[in-house]
């Protein structure tokens, strides 16, 4: 009876051809910030300490969810990871926080390394576009952890905001205007309810061609998450203040994540009618004999940020967005309460 | 036909729980940095922008592999959390940076607060004795993800060091000595071979006593990955190179990871006499029939972390260490070589 390391299912040397591959990748996402190589034991990170008075620096991790098992219906492994990233981004994005660098987690029940590099691949190119460097990460292979061919991923953001430009929703008042910018699909959340809904109640397949969605089902779900920082960012340029508070609808929708940045004695009114609703949601409602309220508890409902700002600013706002190409939309208002989301015009 | 999120498997109720019972344990955790509470967007950090003449952000990723399927068994679930931190704790610690922040990811089939909490409890006893701060994370619910009453973890450190008293092994040369200082067990390296061979080809339980541990073998195989942190960062104030490099053995052997802080033109020769192997590496070993090789590749062996000095510092270096209760071991020396590890005295 003789053992290895490797008759227990882990395959050092796929660990290994795997960091092989994932070094180019990252390495096509440093800034000038970047100190280490892929392979240190710490990912190195020098913060430009001048451009900065009071240096915060703004965190967060994430997943991506179930959203993973329509990636692995479909063979697709190249596109979560820019939704990890895109996630990630914008959960510090709201905080006023341009992203500095990231790091990954990804987990699988047995590696091969052209999956993980497929999944590198979508961290990586997010990772560039949105200007964020890759400067580490963790590959783990655990026997029985994972169903075959399936893996789990994480990712973590680190951004640097000055204090004073910092965005906490605490300047909110009543009266304010709220403005909603478009989401690009389900982003990562509530898969495990329109999976459900789609594969299991409507019986449909990842390539069922679906007229409403003018694609197929598979396409449509794993639509990317965007990224706001592209559009936000050259909004924070025009000085503290404009922007009061930033809500990315995600984990939930906007009923559990708009009073996340809601001070004590306010609360939110949103306008149904402000905006149409896309056909993926409608389909999903309708398939799933969901209530109207639990839609708009679990998904964004088309609706993946909401900007919080003084109601002279808003058309302001607006315009702005619209120059940089987004059709934003009036949401609805700020009024009296208890931290609560309140819907009119509900159909 | 009517569904709602609850009925996918996905509970935002215990999410939010969970997220009430986490926030007062990472409140503990907080340092003055800290300015954000639980459950906002992104974590927030005031660095403190005066200490550093070039602050490098020294950053980690991540788990703690199969270990977790031996805490599943025990059904323990608050000591996992705590390898977490200090295996993060310690992956940054070898290049001199001291701990700011961490954040924690948790993904489970089914979200069961009280078990989240266990976990939590783990993380947070930890970065409070590393004054680390608790500022986020992320509970994901996944059902059909893992198996009932099983979850992964991740987690990710930030911390910081002054450019000059980054420690990155650069200073290495032939005729530097290696000091080795011991691990608590297996630390979070190598537990698919391990469960493999005391479980399935022993045949033995967790409860089951073992002699030659002092303990039972569940104990000794859950024993918490250590922090070398409080030994370690008071070698620090002995001024920049005294510690030419340190190198966090995990995630593989000594062989895998030493090599790491090698720099072109050295190798390691490393004394297998030097230490006594613990029981529990040579019980592994006989019951698994694994080779000697394959053993320093994939484990420990006694050894959790390697600093590098020159030879004159080398007596002084162990003093210091003994001084603050650690028996640290001559283990051998720098060679003229290529980045690699060999052994003498082997038996």
């Amino acid at each position: 009876m003789t053992m290895d390391y490797r008759q227990s299912g882990v395959d050092i040397d796929a660990g290994n051809e795997t960091v092989r591959r994932i070094k180019s990748l990252a390495r096509g996402t440093f800034t000038p910030g970047v100190l280490s190589e892929i392979g240190s034991f710490g990912g190195l990170f020098k913060l430009d300490r001048d451009r900065y008075r009071e240096p915060v620096l703004v965190s967060s991790a994430d997943g991506v969810g179930t959203k993973l098992k329509v990636a692995f219906m479909m063979g697709r492994h190249d596109t979560v990871g820019a939704d990890l990233v895109n996630h990630c981004v914008n959960d510090i994005l709201v905080q006023g926080a341009e992203p500095l660098f990231f790091l990954d987690y990804l987990a699988t029940g047995r590696l091969l390394p052209a999956v993980a590099e497929q999944v590198v691949t979508g961290v990586a190119r997010a990772c560039r576009e949105n200007g964020c460097a890759l400067i580490g990460g963790e590959t783990a292979e655990m026997p029985g952890f994972y169903a075959d061919g399936e893996y789990d991923i994480a990712g973590f953001i680190v951004g640097v905001v000055d204090r004073p430009n910092l965005i906490d929703g605490r300047t909110i008042v009543p009266g304010d205007v709220l403005v909603g910018l478009r989401s690009s699909g389900l982003h990562t959340n509530g898969y495990s309810l329109a999976r459900r809904v789609f594969f299991d109640v409507a019986g449909w397949k990842p390539d069922t061609m679906v007229a409403e969605l003018g694609t197929t089902l598979g396409d449509a779900l794993l639509a990317t998450h965007r990224s706001y920082l592209p559009v936000v960012r050259p909004l924070f340029a025009r000085g503290a203040g404009t922007i009061k508070g930033l809500a990315h609808i995600t984990g939930g929708g906007i009923t559990e994540n708009l009073p996340r940045i809601l001070p004590a004695g306010c609360a939110a009114e949103i306008d149904r009618a402000a905006w149409s609703v896309p056909p993926l949601f409608r389909l999903l409602q309708q398939h799933g004999g969901i209530a109207t309220d639990e839609m708009f508890r679990a998904f964004n409902m088309g609706i993946g940020l909401i900007a919080t700002c003084a109601a002279r600013d808003a058309d302001r706002l607006v315009t702005d967005l619209a120059a940089a190409g987004e059709a934003a939309v009036r949401l609805g208002r700020i009024v009296a309460g208890d931290r609560a989301v309140a819907y009119v015009n509900t159909p």
